[in-house]
């Protein structure tokens, strides 16, 4: 199946070599493709690792061992199998994954615990061991390769790679974070899972790591959603090589642990746009604020309640202004609102306050922005200083052809 | 919008009069529609009444006047309009289901809360009270109409009229169970709301026939999924006008309530079912059984997320045997499911058993199963006892152009 690429594409960023990070790229040969599909990544002696991971209860061992590794906090080594998610293949799948580990720690003189696996792709077939160990071989002899080669190889059926980069000062020391991710909820057939990768030659404790990460991950990859389906797989990991020589941060009181928790913000943020961006037959991305909420989280539930309705999904795909099915999905989200309190806007403009359509509500100007590609759409409850924000994408036919017209 | 009949639907069944049941209907006008808009159905006095409606907050003035009335239990009159929701109008919709009540109560010499009204249609642009006072007046004029007539004029953008009929044995008397209903999720641009009105002879206390229609709701119209989206104005009535003359029914320890609670049961699923047959762009109809779950609630729950995954969805649209989007869709469900228990089959056939694809798997029949209209999908958690059967239909273009590619 060959995807055009998304109209809501951005061009790869220039990224800057991160110190203490090497990356390489080979083809294993999971499935019958024509370019790299193994990617791996050398990280320097001490780089601390933080990780978030899918809440999907029918997870990969990829998870479960990579959640088992975070605890301990410390990496050497990632490697990223595309085309074979490896997910719901029990002891066979698990086998794999631990092969894998055990020669990459072999070869760095590391233990296995410093080896993070990833894989994306087919659910319910086990990786072949073979593929992996030669693909492995190969890897480990290639020269480097770009950001964007990692960024390539690391995707399934995404129609472009994706990469960001942002820097902080730390004190006097500039630090600087790089990230790539692939996926758009379940992109294609069988092709599951988000997965993004985030390094950085700042020194972080692994603890302190973790916190920035799960603080960050809140409001960035939990905030966003392309059709409701939680992948088995979805991983987000960060790297810190420590090589930028800035005095190690450990907790928010440590100088310059602001700017990099900021840093993170703006990366995650980065990067789970990127994936929205490439959401299965997206032509529109979608801002969802909800403001005067019982509280932040209540007004994320609100927000993906509107963000997942398909009615309202496929109204803004038909650039249609119907604020009846915003509504409706803030009344279906279950949270604390009183219908005659809301307010809806889009662009900015309102189209009803206090639960009543404004008499003077002018469409025109609305039904121009819908005709854009960047779409805002407001909600205010009216109840308290809850907010959040949430991102999708619209629903299109594009949607149904990559998942119904083709078969596996 | 011309919408093709659905590939789905059944013939309207032969509806024997119901004594105490007078239907009637009339050209309002709410719409530009060539068609009647405005349905009536005159009870007998002493009819019992009982009522389940959206949980959705922001429901309509319709629904929330309803809730009030189901508490008294007694009906004279059902007025339903179609081509208008009447939700999100504020006082002004308020007012004109107080007219209407007013009007029809008046002609009747009853009390108005004896007077249901409900409204589908358009969100947020208050039912004309000039359009609704002279349509009323018009249809208690009428001559009496059919089951079929009445099922027509409740719909809006529905492409089959669905009408069920079912009849118990109380003691010596046979009692019949009619039942009409319209839409299919929120069938089409601004369209929302389903609707379902039951009518039997029977003589049941009101509270008894409450107890009755929310028992048979909780595995019926609770059970049903189009997309996910909960109407503001989902209303089903039940009305006993008890003129079969047995021995009213009070509970379930007096004779022929089982019989009764049974027929109850039997005309929800058929009413529920025709519900999902007219789905937005339906081509086939999807029962998801789930079994070995912790309990029947959980079980429910598991086979909701599976019916509303988009990506389960379209894999059936596609006729294409995709467990894995299965296995995400329990994963994600939030529910307790272990990966190294589950078993999940099509047509009868098991895919995967305990965890692993089963080796021995044949996608033949499989394959064939699902290019029939109607596609079962088991699941088994091998936890505990709880089961459940929930209904949908797959996810299609039609959907996208019923829903898109219309503007309002």
């Amino acid at each position: 199946m060959d995807l055009e690429k998304s109209p809501l594409a951005l061009p790869f960023p220039d990224m800057p070599a991160i110190d203490g990070v090497t990356l390489r790229v080979a083809r294993a040969g999971y499935k019958n493709w024509d370019r790299a599909d193994l990617t791996y990544a050398e990280l320097a002696e001490g780089t601390a690792l933080a990780g978030v991971f899918t809440r999907n209860v029918c997870c990969s061992s990829e998870v479960e061992i990579g959640r088992e590794q975070v605890k301990a906090g410390r990496a050497r080594a990632l490697v990223v199998n595309a085309g074979n998610s490896n997910a719901f293949t029990g002891y066979r799948g698990r086998e794999a994954v631990e092969q894998i580990m055990a020669q990459v720690a072999d070869s760095l003189g590391c233990d296995t615990s410093e080896v993070l696996v990833s894989s994306t792709g087919v659910i319910g077939v086990p990786l072949p061991k073979d593929k992996a160990r030669d693909g492995i071989a190969k890897v480990l002899s290639e020269s480097p390769a770009s950001w964007e080669d990692a960024a390539n190889t690391i995707g399934t059926t995404d129609t472009f790679a994706k990469g960001a980069t942002t820097a902080a000062m730390l004190g006097d020391t500039r630090v600087v974070l790089n990230g790539i991710i692939k996926g758009s909820g379940m992109i294609a057939p069988d092709m599951a899972t988000m997965l993004g990768y985030i390094f950085t030659d700042a020194a972080v404790e692994p603890a302190f790591l973790q916190q920035c990460l799960s603080a960050a991950n809140a409001g960035t990859f939990n905030c966003i959603t392309v059709d409701s389906d939680t992948s088995t797989s979805d991983t987000v990991l960060a790297f810190a090589t420590g090589k930028a020589g800035n005095q190690p941060l450990a907790s928010f009181d440590d100088p310059g642990a602001d700017a990099f928790m900021a840093a993170m913000e703006d990366m995650c943020r980065q990067l789970a746009h990127l994936v929205v961006r490439d959401g299965e037959g997206a032509q529109k991305f979608i801002g969802v604020s909800v403001t005067g909420a019982a509280s932040d989280d209540s007004a994320r539930r609100v927000g993906l309640a509107i963000a997942n309705s398909p009615l309202v999904k496929t109204a803004i795909a038909g650039g249609d202004a119907n604020w009846g099915r915003v509504v409706m999905a803030v009344g279906k989200a279950g949270e604390p609102a009183d219908r005659d309190k809301l307010g809806i806007a889009f662009g900015g403009i309102w189209a009803a306050r206090d639960g009543l359509p404004l008499p003077d509500y002018d469409e025109e100007p609305v039904a121009r922005h819908l005709e854009g590609r960047e779409i805002d759409i407001t909600v205010d409850l009216g109840l308290g200083d809850g907010k959040a924000t949430v991102w999708t994408c619209d629903l299109t036919h594009g949607y149904i052809s990559i998942n119904a017209d083709y078969r596996s």
